[in-house]
């Protein structure tokens, strides 16, 4: 049987959940009806660098709002789909429009909402505070808590299994950023 | 004796405190004189699916503001009542009008101002890092601190008890999300 | 010699800084110029119902901000002086005015600029994570972080001390309420 | 060799990262483009006392916005540099316009970003909680994470090495304060 670390140099997509996942699930209402969050900037970093490394990034979650919508523009994610009810229907047509296999797709997620998608993917991981029932479907529970650097995690070990990770960091004179 | 899995089977209605149950206590108090605060996403999935499930969930609270008005509205919570200070009278009052039997309902609570109430209800439940006389009175401690995911804790408790948890999210087309 | 409790019943006076101990000494700063801090509802219990029960409750901070003001005027705090560079000489000048015999006045600070002021009460105390020498000058470290309650462990032990504690919140039907 | 402790009497200037290290790497985007972050009290006082001490503070960061300016701006630092892409390019200019030996420069970093120019200095540090491949290269871990006193814990320690810290505090009417 394939084991994890030959799974990830298949991955195809990293598709991620917000809240809980980018964040600790802490969600903080304004009075006019928005939200603010808070990220951690070693996640943009690994978000940013993946994508410029060619990596695809999509983002599904049922938040909503403007500065949720500014925050992964800003990551130049490849696919951003806010507002979203049935996560399964969307990933399916997502997988179609860009010829996805999902037996290599990651999907990260904490919660119940999250269930269904995961049991979709080959490759479903989450956070180390996820709900119960995502940990028992997860194949991989990341060491760091949401919010607190497991985006990054799964990232750098996709990229290091294929051997992107660090690639473009190792002179002095190359550093590459993100919002950094 | 009744044991605690017993009680729950029973349970009519939550009654829920805010500052240091859905809020790990902390408050941003800004200019305008309104306050902010940290919710976590996986209580506000909880709520939205136990009251879509026909729960009956209260919130009585002595903090106020918009933001905070605008937070229940967006869960749909059966009842919110802000700006209390004597909580008991409240609760009396609610119960009268609904015909609910204080025995069948849950009080999470977390400071000196919930002790009257938590003693008046048959179900009287506290986050894990609740005041020491709260935990005194209280029948069950969470394992989650306030804003932690203590209200999710006890509804799912209280769902699993009466076969309603994950009825909704079985397959994987019929994802139910709350705000998420 | 006196121990520690026996000092408690003598106490005329609270006095207390704020970043670091009504915090956790997060200081957020806003595009406008002012600042944002986190505080504990809890505290905030604590410091209405004292000022409730007659107790005198002076801030010294070297903070300043319409958003830091409006905080303490909300508490009802006996006194606010904010924007202190001297604490040592705010605090000579309040004794002298009001009476106050500093070696019956109680100091809770977290930081090198509290170090004098700590030197000239009798009952100098600090957060679980005050700076190391403020730890060494304090006869009392609380177990409660700054922000996580070290302001209504100090002021609960002296109105334990002295009888005050929970006075009014025997009966259900007297339950006091600062900001809850 | 030269130990930690002989390295830090020759420390001529230190130089920070934002994220990660005065901060706890948390980002709060808002809706007007703009990003808030929460800065740590003992951290602005150690940096205000430094440069009243004469010390050079400079803080190199790929972050921008009105707010972080802002922030530095009011602890007073030798030099701001946001929004940079190439730390070691910024660095190495630095360096030569001031004339200072990278040898006996301070460089505070916690990502990759900062991989080159913990290289590029003689006593290259990290908070707690950097990532590896930072960790790996500096030369002395802080006990404490980012924005939890790691710029206070260095600066101490350079201070205290060379005889600086507490020299203005020893008496209860000398008590300096930065913005506390």
């Amino acid at each position: 049987m394939e084991n994890f670390k030959e799974k990830l140099t298949r991955v195809e997509a990293f598709v991620f959940d917000v809240d809980g996942v980018f964040t600790d699930g802490g969600l903080v209402p304004l009075a006019d009806g928005d939200f603010v969050r808070t990220y951690h900037a070693r996640d943009g970093y690994a978000v940013t660098y993946a994508v410029s490394e060619g990596y695809s990034i999509y983002i599904i979650t049922g938040g909503r709002g403007e500065t949720l919508k500014r925050r992964f523009d800003m990551l130049k994610v490849t696919g951003f789909y806010p507002n979203v009810a049935d996560k399964c229907a969307v990933l399916r047509e997502l997988a179609e429009r860009e010829g996805l296999n999902l037996a290599n797709v990651v999907y990260m997620g904490d919660d119940i909402p999250d269930l269904g998608v995961m049991r979709m993917v080959g490759i479903p991981v989450c956070p180390a505070d996820a709900c119960h029932e995502i940990i028992d479907t997860a194949i991989y529970v990341s060491q760091y808590a949401g919010g607190k650097g497991c985006v990054r995690d799964i990232i750098e070990q996709v990229l290091r299994a294929k051997g992107d990770w660090l690639k473009h960091t190792v002179g002095m004179h190359t550093v590459k950023e993100g919002e950094k």
